[in-house]
């Protein structure tokens, strides 16, 4: 295994007076402080030696009941025997890793694709394929690309990074192609309920139930210091995820399953999410403004980008041959860091894209950091293109040694 | 992966009316509930964003500071940067395996071994080399025969599930040993603070710090419901194990960290373990007293086991040729259920082997469940030996046919 980037990027961020627009860090602000108090202060009261023993690898029972029907009101027809707790989502990826890939095995994934889930897959030593993409997603006639693969690795729902969604129809069409090409789908939905426009489609689980792997977040929703996530499954692959699950932990803190089942058992998502979709909107929207305001997108250094419709990021395309490893260390001395873009790519890397975060700092900040990080831009710049004068300087120093 | 035998173990345990000495489900009456109540309260009163929010892969700061200082009184010397927090210690076995074993690897581990390890190494596909051992663990001698081994796995205080410990003078042996044929030690260490005698002589890491990774657990003195654990690593296989941490599920559950650092933190453990000790102590001597008062130890079903100075388990060794599962079949069916020994063993397996928990259920429970375990060894034996009658029935019903 190799250094991990994410690693790095996190450091970063924590120097003093850096602006993050890097890690993917919720706002601590929408965490459910008050409701995570009663929930905890009614399991020690009720249930307190059963909540701090062992307990079964699958997960507490009323939670996987509670992720089924919540699936089934995505239009995923799942019964709890097919939900797997997990220590967050990230385990979901590690064990889809241990039980579905050998060395050398392919491995489908999006270009660009989820670093974490990257790292994952990367101890079991596959052979990542990616596939070809467009603003939508995936394209389906590529999916024919990697036939064998052991399975597609999507991610639908405003993309980490590219903040990008896949449409109903090519939902539909991407069910087909990989059912046809026999290719599983592992369909990671950690944003789904952080829309600002419309609400998503259904899963593409819903197209190709038996084919589909689903894996599924409470970090993003209520706090991710729980690591409360869920994976759902066909049933072959499910008993050999249950075992991998106990090889791994033996199971998620059952503490923590009756914390947060204490929390949603009565609806409080229902009302608790639309105020951190508030929050977001507002943040997502100062973003677009300071970016429209501040990045050229015309001459030398045209910068290109879309509005993601939820999720937690912007993916900046800067002009070819604009390395933003390079941006990031100009950006950090001017007090702003962002995540570069290579990492994110299995294949060939575009090193001129960068990923910026919405969620972690206010609306000020978001726009004192992308004025910050058009004046990077124009310190590379100036550095690839000196002054005239300081070139002359330099000539003469040459000619003097 | 096969399935597991843990697992269907744990079911067994479940059935209405069972006495189970199967699980090691450490009693419930020992968790503080009262401290984890404070200590929850504290944590959300003073740092709820904190505990809610991602947190570093290698653990919470002042736990790791913690765990340093504990391993300082046990006679090692490390430094909390040298200190992993796991989700579990099952999780730093996996880990473990993730980081050190490729597959075809050799891997030593002692005869026979703790299940759970078997299960966490095995998706990495090693081929394991069983260490020959005597009632003091494994021979130092025998390691030669492990030569090229990625390590040398070993549980020295109160083997699970053997019970068996190992002395001062063989860890130094062990650690000379494995340093001269170049053979690592994971050393797990989940049963030291369960001594019911005496306390465990130092750690092997002790020996050998550079050469020794070592396992341990808030598990057995908190509550395992928790789920947390540690890894001590040196330098090079430290930075490795935190980027296999990260890739499996990021960072073990901050909240759970912050309110066990609140726990530990002002020596609630030194008035706590005592308790805990005290009950198991009664337990294990109510075991020990039924055991010899009701297992026959001469003639033809004359069984063998020795009490454990700490953990969790006794380890009884039936005659030869009584195979333990034929036995749990009829011990279930009298009401008491324990774990036959062949999964525990890496190479061949002795079928006439079984543990027995004595931490689960109290002293009275555990009478009833050694009567009923010597009338199911009855059973067998009769099925085997029917009475003259029924064989004459038999032979009569073959000559009819």
């Amino acid at each position: 295994m190799n250094p991990s980037a994410i690693r790095e990027i996190l450091k970063l961020t924590e120097l003093p007076g850096i602006i993050s627009l890097a890690g993917g860090l919720p706002s601590a602000l929408t965490f459910p402080v008050e409701a995570v108090r009663e929930a905890t202060a009614r399991v020690l009261r009720d249930t307190p030696r059963e909540a701090l023993q062992y307990a079964a690898s699958e997960g507490f029972g009323p939670l996987r009941e509670w992720v089924a029907g919540e699936m089934a009101r995505q239009g995923v027809a799942v019964s709890a025997a097919q939900v797997l707790i997990t220590t967050g989502s990230q385990q979901g990826l590690d064990l889809v890793g241990k039980v579905l890939i050998d060395a050398g095995s392919r491995v489908a994934v999006e270009s660009p694709t989820y670093l974490g889930a990257l790292q994952a897959f990367v101890p079991y030593e596959p052979e990542f394929v990616s596939v070809a993409c467009d603003d939508g997603g995936p394209l389906p006639d590529a999916l024919a690309t990697s036939a064998g693969a052991r399975f597609l690795y999507a991610l639908p729902n405003f993309q980490n990074p590219s903040g990008r969604s896949i449409d109903a129809r090519r939902r539909a069409d991407l069910a087909r192609a990989a059912a046809s090409a026999g290719v599983p789908i592992v369909e990671d939905n950690p944003y789904g309920d952080l829309w600002y426009d419309a609400p998503p489609p259904a899963p593409i689980a819903s197209h190709w139930r038996e084919g589909t792997i689903y894996l599924g977040s409470f970090s993003k929703v209520l706090a991710p210091g729980l690591r409360l996530g869920y994976a759902i499954a066909p049933d072959g692959v499910f008993a050999k995820l249950v075992q991998a699950k106990q090889a791994a932990d033996l199971h998620t803190p059952g503490f923590n399953q009756r914390i947060v089942h204490e929390i949603v058992r009565s609806g409080f998502l229902d009302a608790h999410v639309p105020t951190i979709r508030s929050r977001y909107r507002v943040q997502r929207d100062a973003m677009q403004a300071a970016l429209a305001a501040h990045l050229p997108t015309e001459g030398a250094l045209a910068c290109r980008w879309q509005m993601p419709g939820g999720g937690m990021f912007f993916w900046v395309e800067l002009p070819e041959g604009v390395d933003s490893e390079a941006l990031l260390v100009k950006a950090v001395a001017r007090g702003v860091a962002f995540v570069p873009g290579a990492p994110f790519f299995a294949g060939a890397a575009r090193a001129n894209t960068l990923r910026l975060s919405f969620v972690t700092v206010d609306a000020d900040a978001i726009e004192r950091g992308i004025v910050a990080l058009a004046a990077a831009l124009r310190d590379l710049r100036e550095e690839a293109a000196p002054p005239r004068a300081a070139k002359k300087a330099s000539r003469r120093a040459e000619v003097a040694r």
